[in-house]
């Protein structure tokens, strides 16, 4: 220790998706918070793919939105196309997705830290995290700094000893040459007893767009009608002329040369030992693992306004650069391209997310909260959803309030984080739709409907965004009843209608919630129809009525859903006393004995989802747990 | 190696100042040319001051861009503040500076990069210069890439094995924690035998603006009527809101708390090697220089538009952070100021710039050129300059064409090269208008008069610019023609004027450029008097106006200049065999037979600029020059 700092309350190490959250989280909930960077310009920096969003990444940026989280409308703020994926499909699977201005994005999320109250800045590396009695103390910088604080949430990303490799080339730097974390962090963790693990994630080369033919590739627009990420945002507000993105394909020629250069790459020279994401594979991983598909999907994404650098999508590698730049060039339209950086694998130190509870708080160290890519996971959705929860959990910890945990059925960060504290993992985590057991629940469109209320408990959702929240649930209200009630009569008119949308006519009078039941039929139809009946409606906010109308459209299955819910719950809400000695229930497998001991499950739903615990091994549980009970009155 | 590309034709090292200067004029000359950075993201970086120009500095800008580089019109991009300074003094040392919005600068220049044909960007190391029969023949990167090509121009800046430091803290990095470039590009100038050496510079801390109180410090706003670094812009065309500057002073207790922890500096104890400019100097060294000085300017400067970092001009500092934070503290405004990034020293290697001839192609490598910091120079604009001429030099070497060099008397570049390859530096070189003799004639106002006609014959400078610049120049003519013949006659209503002026009525009729001639009367008050007496006056552009005026205004003192500079060119013209042998001369003293084989001047001129070649030793040259040249007739 060189020289002492004022206290503060919570103390963020990272910059990054989850960092930003964080602390944002914590300096709104009133608590004095750093934050810490390597490098104040890696701040919301996006290392690999220029977007937000996504198949169920979408999900998590809504969710994460109406908590309060800032994600949503920093992407409203920079995105540079938007699109709503799977609309082809029902609306569970419904996910929005931007192409971001990457450097915009970053200078925006940074301008946001610097306005906010209670949060301050500071580029310096942590390599000490302080404890007293298992409690966090303070952090010590590499300088000499000591920061006495309450809490600390760690966010380092893929700093942590990072390398960076391909081919034989090997460098000890973190993302894009930003400067590793290796002054001692690592050591410090591994001292304080926690489980570290060496994780790799991988990205592609970026591109000169001047020497792309995009006329061999197809365009990929934006949607006309955007939906914004965030509640708080209307369309037209945040309009504006949207990029193209282009799709074009491998093929045999290209899996010809990856295959001939397998010997030359890290990974299988086992020069890389960090685990890879199984759900994001290199493209050497793809050829390998699918040898029979005949070719890949790659997306050639414009990584800003004001560059003409291209991210290609689908192409991560961590082969020789030579290699890189002879499979480019076999992809229709990349015949002349030029690399501008190279694709590469980043190896780095995480943690055993079983360490922690679902308030993401190490359960070893009181105070000590982690989040993102060293909770094991990986993507910027996943790191910021984290951080945003951290965040909530060590302010509100701090304030002595309730913890914020969401469980499976509350919300995609809920099955997030369930999963990493229950499961663990063994390669980087991402989120995906199939995750989710309650996915008609679970829609991109509802995320406030699920979520604003705990966010304004929490303290994250202002007063008037929560006013203007509880008019659109009202007008929700309102417009299914009104549906439900309204008698469409038959006319030949209406009927006309009706069979230009090829469905029956009717002969009766019908309601506008029956009709719009019907496939065929969508909420804008029956609008049409109500319309040409002369019907009167009230006026509305176009995301209130798609919400009515998709909750009477789905209402079967989502009631269906809802009973699923209520049995998952019960297991759920009986919970495990933490003080709970396992050694002591004899009954229990070994093996469901040691798992329980490690994880700590909070209820006995989360018992049953430990891999090793079987439903043999939870009724031991509900019947220790039953007398258990008796005991202790 | 481990793979080949394509053959080019330049190779510029370095993504700063100087290599995006460099390699713009290679490209724009028709060179195939591939611009090598560490980091795309370092491009045109700023690591120390938000700003471009200033005393000198600005000049240095002017002629870059009447020579058709790109510094000027990137400024202009970019400005957030623009100043012309001195203006209380004569036109001579008039200086424009403006403040940058660095993040935008950055990216509006790498834009500009990646628009130019013939340019290639690359991520990458350059670890070896590879030679043939003493010329360059190729470069090679880390991961072993091979690129053939005819010219190398070196622009490493501040990377090369570099290291920051402040306190007792050190790490290897460059400038920012970007990577440093310690991969063998060293080792292998060594191996060339090039005369390296290690130089240091530094950079203040950036704080948090929230953080700061202006009402304590004095408001330096921008110029109501700017002048825009290019010759090609309007002020029109780029006008926008403007921040300001803040000024506020160190007093006693600032100086109390840097004397009692000098010790605790690494300058003093010896841990920084390299050398310092002293020109640019740490406060901790202000301090100990100046112990007198009872205060020192200190300007909070903005870092841009979309963030809240200030830069803390003139408080330089490699002394621990808790001095930093604590000196900081004692200035007016900044009682209560946070720091978001410390400040540092950095040291680099570079070279002794006597190994390097005027077209800044080091001697004993054909086609090996250098430019910016590497030089052993300092500031954006020096290295810019350089990267310029070092670009031109190289592309028209390669076509054939005669170099480009330009003579002390011609610009503010010539001056900045002559001192660097001439008198070489002991410490990081900085442009000082007292370097300049013919300061006079090396305004930044007549820098296109200058320069332009050079420009457009290397083929920098396109037809239409060209046609435009002799429209100026006819215009300017035509108006110095005007003011000297057209006369005014004496009438109240002039002499009313003239008294307002608090100058001396006429009697008779009196000719403008007469009038103008008058400390006390400017170009506008004759226009206003020609005006009055309703004189006919063609519509000017207002730089012509303004040149014409100055040229009538000064012509005395000009005049007696360009005398001096007949004189100056006379020894600059004898030119100097290159094959010449010193040791071949026995009545030249040792010192300077030494001095004169090192640096072998192109000109008796420079020959006399040499330190330790004194009058007498330059008559026994030029005696010999006669023998010598007769004999070879
Ligand atoms: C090469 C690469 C490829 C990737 N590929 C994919 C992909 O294909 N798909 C995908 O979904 N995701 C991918 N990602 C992951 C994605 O970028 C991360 O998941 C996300 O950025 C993680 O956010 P984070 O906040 O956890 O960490 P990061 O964004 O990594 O931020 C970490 C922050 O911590 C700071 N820091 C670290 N240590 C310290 C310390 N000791 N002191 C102070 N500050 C510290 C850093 O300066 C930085 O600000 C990739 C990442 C990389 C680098
Ligand atoms: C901390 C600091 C303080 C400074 N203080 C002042 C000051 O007070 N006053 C002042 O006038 N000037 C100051 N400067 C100097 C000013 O920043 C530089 O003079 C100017 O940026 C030099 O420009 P350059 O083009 O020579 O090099 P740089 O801007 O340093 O750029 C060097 C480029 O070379 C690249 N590079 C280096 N090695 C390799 C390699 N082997 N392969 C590929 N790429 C490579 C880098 O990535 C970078 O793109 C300071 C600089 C620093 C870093």
């Amino acid at each position: 220790i060189v020289y002492w700092e004022e206290d503060i309350d919570v103390a963020v190490i990272g910059g990054g998706h989850a960092g930003c959250e964080a602390a944002l989280a914590c300096a709104r909930l009133g608590m004095r918070t750093i934050l810490f960077a390597m490098n104040l310009d890696s701040i919301a920096m996006m290392p690999c793919n220029p977007n937000i969003g996504g198949t169920s990444k979408g999900h998590l940026v809504r969710e994460i939105d109406a908590l309060g989280g800032e994600m949503g409308k920093n992407i409203d703020r920079t995105y540079i196309q938007s699109r709503m994926l799977n609309t082809a499909k029902g609306p569970a699977v419904h996910s929005l997705r931007a192409q971001a201005d990457k450097a915009r994005y970053k200078e925006a999320m940074k301008l946001v830290l610097e306005k906010q109250d209670s949060l301050w800045i500071r580029q310096s590396e942590v390599v000490y995290i302080d404890t007293k009695n298992g409690s966090v103390s303070g952090v010590l910088t590499a300088p000499g700094g000591y920061y006495p604080c309450k809490s600390v949430i760690i966010c380092t990303g893929t700093y942590l000893q990072a390398s960076c490799i391909h081919g034989t080339y090997r460098v000890q730097t973190g993302p894009g040459g930003m400067q590793a974390a290796c002054g001692g962090l690592t050591d410090c963790l591994r001292d304080l007893g926690l489980p570290l693990r060496r994780f790799k994630t991988g990205t592609p080369a970026r591109v000169d767009g001047r020497t792309l033919d995009f006329q061999k590739m197809e365009e990929q627009k934006g949607d006309e009608h955007i939906v914004p990420f965030s509640f708080e945002n209307s369309p037209d507000a945040i309009r504006r002329p949207q990029r193209s993105c282009w799709l074009t394909y491998t093929n045999e020629r290209t899996h010809a040369i990856i295959r001939n250069n397998l010997h030359r790459s890290p990974l299988y020279s086992g020069d890389i030992r960090g685990i890879g994401p199984r759900y994001c594979p290199s493209i050497e991983d793809k050829v390998v693992r699918f040898a029979d598909k005949e070719r890949h999907q790659v997306f050639l994404e414009p990584e800003g306004d004001h560059t003409f650098e291209y991210y290609v999508s689908g192409m991560s590698s961590s082969l020789p650069e030579d290699v890189q730049r002879d499979m480019l060039r076999t992809l229709p339209g990349l015949e002349h391209v030029q690399i501008m950086r190279t694709g590469y694998a980043i190896e780095y130190d995480c943690i055993d997310p079983l360490a922690l509870d679902h308030t993401l708080q190490i359960k070893q160290v009181k105070g000590l909260y982690s989040a993102g890519q060293f909770n094991g996971s990986s993507g910027y959705e996943e790191a910021a959803a984290q951080g945003l929860i951290a965040g909530i959990n060590a302010a509100l910890s701090i304030k002595g309030g309730d913890p914020l945990i969401l469980d499976r059925s509350q919300a995609y960060i809920g099955v997030l984080i369930d999963d990493l504290v229950t499961k663990g993992t063994n390669e980087p985590y991402r989120m995906m739709t199939s995750r989710a057991e309650y996915r008609l629940l679970l829609r991109q469109d509802n995320a406030d409907l699920r979520l604003t209320e705990l966010g304004y408990k929490v303290g994250l959702i202002s007063h008037a965004r929560y006013s203007r929240f509880l008019r659109k649930k009202e007008e929700i209200s309102q417009e299914i009843e009104r549906l439900e009630n309204t008698c469409l009569s038959a006319s030949a008119e209406v009927n006309e209608f009706l069979n230009s949308l090829k469905t029956s006519s009717i002969r009766s009078g019908v309601s506008l919630a029956e009709l719009l039941r019907r496939p065929e039929i969508s909420y804008g139809d029956v609008i049409a129809m109500g319309d040409l009946a002369a019907i009167e409606r009230p006026h509305l906010d176009s995301a209130a009525g798609e919400q009515a109308a998709i909750q009477i459209k789905y209402q079967g299955y989502i009631e269906k859903q809802m009973q699923q819910v209520e049995q998952f719950k019960k297991l759920e809400q009986k919970l495990i006393p933490q003080e709970l000695n396992y050694e002591e229930i004899p009954s229990l497998r070994l093996e469901a004995r040691q798992k329980l001991s490690k994880v700590r499950p909070r209820s006995v739903g989360q018992a049953s989802r430990i891999s090793g615990v079987s439903p043999a091994d939870v009724n031991v549980l509900l019947v220790y747990l039953e007398q258990y009970r008796l005991c202790k009155k």
